[in-house]
């Protein structure tokens, strides 16, 4: 096999890790001598060994005069573990091959420099689209230091959530659905606005065929009006944060924190897109799904701050201006305004179309 | 090269007169013999000879005891043409590939019985899918006296067609715009409602870069309320109607026929969908293009009256109930009543996607 080969499972291993390892990045690795592959690992989970731990420890003695390829930058500090250079160094491996450098401006590059002075040799950018691309919360996250924000929203093929009577059942297929569940898992936290609690009443946790990872329930909610009977505060299946404007009854609070839901106002009248992103930063929240209504997408469209739209299409229409578009008012007045993306992908998901889309960048 | 491949062929060939046979369909047609392709050719317009003919004059004398491969059941009749079984029998023909049966149930299985009375060898359904659905509007046309639809619109991922401003310059690249002058070209009519030529005073005609059949363009217009000095009256490029109401002003409809533009009142108050397709059946119209705003696409949906939709997807962003739907209102209050589609394709068109979509017959 050829270098990109082995690289492509190593990548491969790593994708099947998103989730699951937050704060850090997704990382697989294979050890390959002779042709012949004699380690492969990923990083399973904060804390535990990383990916080229894994994949050295099963070549044991084997690793010396072996390549090794994986798809991060090793790391050449003392984190939660000790760096991997030195393991690598220690294992006799001859020739490193890595994917994309280290996303950190002060540690880029500086896992390969010990590598170099320990006379291995070192090879960068085999794969590198596709490691970038799976790492993108992970990076977005270490530069600006708030989350990578996916709008996830189902609409008719017209663009609507839900008919004018407010009906909304089901707009999806049953694997559309399903699909979602696994964005759940993958994200860190997932948003969503009182509107939404009030009018769903949501559980807004994983639901797989074989369990999952609940991610962090946020509700925007300024005044505070989410209903203390409403299932995220009620079943206690994953920690749930409920944002608020500068001015909610006491009394509210008291009765939502007694089911272990954490009140958080900020000191402004209402609650701001950007404030909310810095402060889920904060606390490591590294990727957010926006499940929300029309005002919430709308609001996270208005301010910029999003990285990514899934949007699952049904072959439906529902028609007319009073039906419920899946993004609310943005104040756009012409066309030339309008916030301009780029399809990334399209595919079939069981009789919808589910499709991502990215904002470009305008100069 | 086996039957499938041969017949692919003609199928190829048949596909390339999309929009130059009206009202007759589009058919191609090969004549093999051992292994050697000695004749083809295809329909090229009514009146004219048919793709069987092509294809056996070009073989020649060779035709002694070859196979014809044809997209379509050859006819049995005297048309404008004579029929083409006559034909097949007198070149000595031995063998008959055939796709798809006559669309007409007077007349499908006659051409075919007429081969085999004369001892030649009939095969039916090789490459049948394609067959029917390149013929789709014939097909629908000859069983329903009425014309296949097209809707097409270009809209905002959102499902908008301009701003809340009327502003819709330009919702899709210039690709997608040249995309659509191709399906003009396939099109026997362009159909829009008198607020697109009011907004937009829009030609309708046909603009490829080596030229193309202009539809006829068909204006629904209840109260004669089209300017008589919009370009579809002016610039003479294609036959023109408006249909109207029947309560209209006879000295407008005089300055309009001024033009050579036809002038139809219906007996109606308003202008019904369904009387629009009867007459336009009865005019030997097969296919229609409706690029309409989102009432006129509303009107059609209401009236289940379309066979396909065509949708360019912007990626871009508009918001907002006011922004105008690509679908105006349908009445429809619950999800479960929704118009149900299928998605037949998606490709992307430049930056844009292109959809097409045909309703779900509910039993």
């Amino acid at each position: 096999m050829k270098d990109e080969e082995y690289m492509k499972l190593a990548l491969r291993m790593a994708l099947s890790m998103k989730g699951q390892t937050n704060p850090n990045p997704i990382v697989g690795a294979v050890v390959v001598k002779n042709g012949q592959i004699i380690g492969m690992g990923a990083h399973l989970k904060a804390g535990t060994a990383h990916a080229e731990v894994h994949a050295i420890r099963m070549a044991g003695n084997e690793a010396n005069g072996a390549d090794l390829y994986v798809t991060l930058e090793p790391c050449s500090h003392f984190g939660k573990t000790p760096p991997c250079t030195a393991l690598i160094c220690k294992s006799g491996i001859k020739r490193v091959v890595i994917a994309v450098l280290d996303p950190n401006p002060l540690a880029a590059g500086q896992g390969i420099a010990q590598l170099k002075r320990a006379g291995i040799e070192v090879e960068v950018g085999v794969g590198k689209e596709d490691a970038y691309t799976m790492n993108e919360p992970f990076f977005h996250f270490i530069q600006t230091n708030t989350p990578y924000v996916t709008i996830k929203s189902a609409a008719s093929l017209d663009g609507k959530t839900a008919a004018k009577t407010g009906d909304s059942k089901w707009i999806t297929s049953p694997e559309s659905r399903l699909d979602v569940h696994q964005l759940r898992h993958e994200h860190d936290a997932i948003l969503t606005g009182v509107n939404t609690i009030i009018h769903d009443n949501p559980h807004l946790t994983t639901r797989l065929p074989r369990g999952g990872k609940n991610p962090i329930r946020i509700v925007l909610d300024t005044h505070l009006r989410t209903p203390v009977e409403s299932n995220v505060i009620q079943d206690g299946a994953a920690k749930t944060i409920i944002f608020t404007g500068r001015e909610i009854n006491e009394n509210k609070v008291e009765a939502i924190q007694q089911y272990g839901v954490e009140v958080f106002p900020f000191s402004t009248q209402t609650v701001l897109i950007p404030d909310v992103l810095n402060e889920l930063g904060s606390r490591n929240i590294m990727s957010v799904l926006v499940e929300g209504g029309s005002e919430i997408h709308a609001s996270f469209v208005k301010n910029d701050a999003f990285q990514q739209i899934v949007l699952y299409i049904a072959p439906i229409i529902i028609g007319g201006k009073e039906a419920i578009p899946f993004i609310g008012e943005t104040g756009i007045e012409f066309v030339k305004h309008a916030k301009k993306l780029s399809f990334e992908s399209i595919e079939y998901v069981g009789k919808d179309i589910k499709l991502l889309a990215k904002p470009i960048k305008e100069g």
